[in-house]
């Protein structure tokens, strides 16, 4: 009977259950805001049944987000590059995944106002990591969308596709021509990629496909206003991307502000281009529950963590990945990167573990620079490991191997070889479906004519 | 430039594009409304170039409909079972694809009115299949989602997720016995297929994986208004299907009616049954647009058409699939079923091919009974060929085998196998991602919560 009476679990299977909730856990208790690199790899490093585990994410899935631009442009699926936190930590006794929202934090009491409840900590974790930002231009949003979550990709994937769409039915040559122009902005590895695979689809995957529009004439313009691309690399690699992405038939304009963003397009300085499909890889903001500490942020909204990476008056809170401000031993400033978000969390963990073994004495967070690298399109890559530097196929190829290496499990990077080995060879990919509420005709909602 | 201008192709590469379609085309033209199973059919057979055709869909995608179920509760990806209908027909150069929807037909006319412009043909086959009918109770449809589309299939994978972490951070038993309640409306193929997957979810791919609530307590009840479940199958494979249900864990109540459904749940005659997720696979309406042929329409909405399978006075329109009434030769009903829609579709082609060729004689349309098959859950199904029947393990291998092998395209065959066959070692589910505007908290709506 389906009803409130509660069916014994199966005798044959053993009791997954831990005590009662509402009995108290003498336990020392680590909650972790933010199921991303940071907070993933904290709650793996605190797989120690003498404490507990509590992590907290809006989301029920962590992000390999370097590859999410694969989503965005149709090439990979999004559970290729998503899993399940609980899955994640299925095998981890001593942690709970619950999906809810971080509100505001309480430090002097050590609690969390969830959206759904709160929660006492004894150790905080906070890694909710950072959102695009249009730097005081909120309205650009609705017609550049950013890059950050599944949902943003399925937006930038339904937006491309569609466009090829509204092209071959349009018939006026000025008014097809919008719709096969399309708009980069932001000229860090995301905009780079993005540019390099949208040329890609236009060029090489769809002409075939389509009889009265052609897509070979969509122009994909990269604009960036700094001096030079991946500001992160070597000037040489940064004009080696340039040359790269040229030769993938990708425009680049450095040096380049834009003004101004609407339904029809973008302005340059005071030339505007008509576009329909303008995509924001240009500003990053830390997550807003860095307001909630009360500390000093910087200039994006990060907060100003110690050396060993907590906040000043409160050894047990600690702050890790892109929401944090922290310094290298040199000075500079630790990249907001995944692998800079991974040490980060193993860091905090490793204090939280060393104090509760009575280790007082600080220890300050060392960034180790694994290297950076840059995919750009088919076959072409830039790589920086320290003083070693290379370009183009060889590094494409390091750049393959890293990413999936590092996507998590097993069955994804499998999946993902032989998605990225078929659409090498056919220059196809098959994630090219349109869903969602603003498809076309779809759900009442008519969206492509008005952005 | 980003601008108006032109760029013009590469000259290395063959011009795809087709005459200006501002020109008169003297060839004949073929207009599918529908990119399923009966208008892909067609459209493939009328490889001819002496003819053009144009394929009308709303969606940009194929949808290998019959593992609909698989991405409704998290095993397959979209993109697996989807096709964009520009690859399918990519190599035929006589047919265009356009992403479009036709609001109305004018059969004197002989023209379609398409929310975007209007369309000529010389012959018209109407495709357009079917869609969920909740028998005058529209209002269900918000607390009772059915499955025909990807955007279906994400709202119960949705809701399907949710409710087990509603349960996760619930302390009340009787409302977390709620969201552990699931109800399935009816007891054909996708009903059975949904109710034994969530069993084998509920049962052996989560328990491992919450801390505070047992989903082996979920507690999945089909229900059937009918006598029997599977009532196009003989009567001793319902029984089957019902006893390997049975052991799945799935509560199958068959002659009981649902007369009512909210956000509290279902009431089954007049008793009422909390359930936070209902999910609805009863009842089958033709597509609305049927009703613009003028034609006598029969229960379901479907168009009479002559044994031929065109409209009686209108011997160039033809309506396949899910959309036609159809008799066979014994005079029962072409069953609503893929290999239906493809026949159909195939021989009004082929009608347009003699008819073109000077051939005026009738040829009615036969329906070749290629058999029946319906999974139940892992490893259970049941078969039917003709006077041959089974059950079990050997109808679970045949139906495996026979759906990857229509799945379209040698690459989604394959990724399919890969998925299922980890999936089967594993009971892991690889496409467990919560994504779209429902997401708990997720774009200001907080959906679960209310349903």
């Amino acid at each position: 009977m389906v009803d409130t009476d509660v069916r014994p679990p199966d005798p044959l299977q053993p009791d997954t259950r831990q005590p009662d909730p509402q009995q108290p856990d003498p336990r020392q208790h680590v909650v972790i805001l933010g199921g991303g690199f940071g907070g993933i790899a904290a709650a793996r490093q605190l797989d120690d049944p003498s404490i507990r585990v509590t992590l907290i994410d809006r989301r029920n899935h962590h992000l390999f987000q370097p590859l999410l631009y694969q989503v965005a442009t149709a090439g990979l699926s999004a559970p290729s590059i998503a899993a399940p936190l609980r899955q994640i930590l299925r095998k981890q006794r001593n942690a709970t995944v619950l999906l809810d929202e971080a509100v505001d934090i309480d430090l002097d009491q050590r609690r969390v106002q969830l959206a759904h409840g709160t929660l006492d900590y004894d150790f905080l974790i906070v890694a909710t990591g950072a959102t695009h930002a249009y730097f005081g231009h909120d309205d650009w949003a609705r017609y550049a969308p950013g890059l950050k979550t599944l949902d943003d990709a399925f937006t930038i994937r339904r937006r491309v596709l569609l466009a090829f769409e509204h092209a071959e039915r349009e018939d006026d040559p000025a008014r097809r021509q919008a719709w096969l122009n399309f708009v980069v902005v932001g000229g860090g590895a995301t905009g780079v990629e993005l540019a390099g695979t949208l040329a890609e689809i236009a060029r090489h995957t769809l002409p075939r496909e389509f009889r009265r529009s052609d897509p070979r004439r969509a122009n994909v313009l990269l604009v960036e206003a700094g001096p030079r691309l991946l500001p992160a690399f070597a000037p040489d690699l940064s004009e080696k991307a340039r040359r790269q992405l040229e030769r993938l038939g990708v425009e680049v304009r450095t040096g380049t502000a834009v003004t101004a963003i609407d339904g029809d397009g973008v302005t340059l300085g005071d030339q505007p281009l008509p576009a329909r499909t303008v995509l924001w890889a240009a500003g990053v903001a830390a997550s807003p529950l860095g307001q909630k500490l009360h500390m000093p942020l910087d200039r994006a909204g990060r907060v100003q963590v110690t050396p060993e990476l907590n906040l000043p008056h409160h050894p047990e809170v600690f702050v890790v990945g892109d929401l944090a401000s922290a310094s290298q031993s040199d000075g500079k400033p630790v990249p907001g990167v995944a692998p800079a978000a991974k040490q980060m969390g193993r860091h905090a963990a490793l204090r939280i573990l060393a104090r509760l073994r009575g280790d007082k004495a600080a220890q300050p967070f060392r960034y180790r620079d694994d290297g950076a690298l840059a995919t750009i399109g088919r076959m072409a890559a830039v790589a920086q490991f320290g003083r070693v530097k290379f370009s183009g196929l060889f590094a494409w190829w390091v750049w393959l191997v890293a990413h999936v290496y590092f996507l998590i499990g097993f069955r994804n990077r499998l999946v993902v070889l032989l998605d990225w080995a078929w659409a090498y060879w056919t220059y196809q990919r098959h994630a090219r479906i349109v869903t969602g509420s603003d498809e076309l005709h779809g759900k009442g909602e008519a969206l492509p004519d008005e952005v």
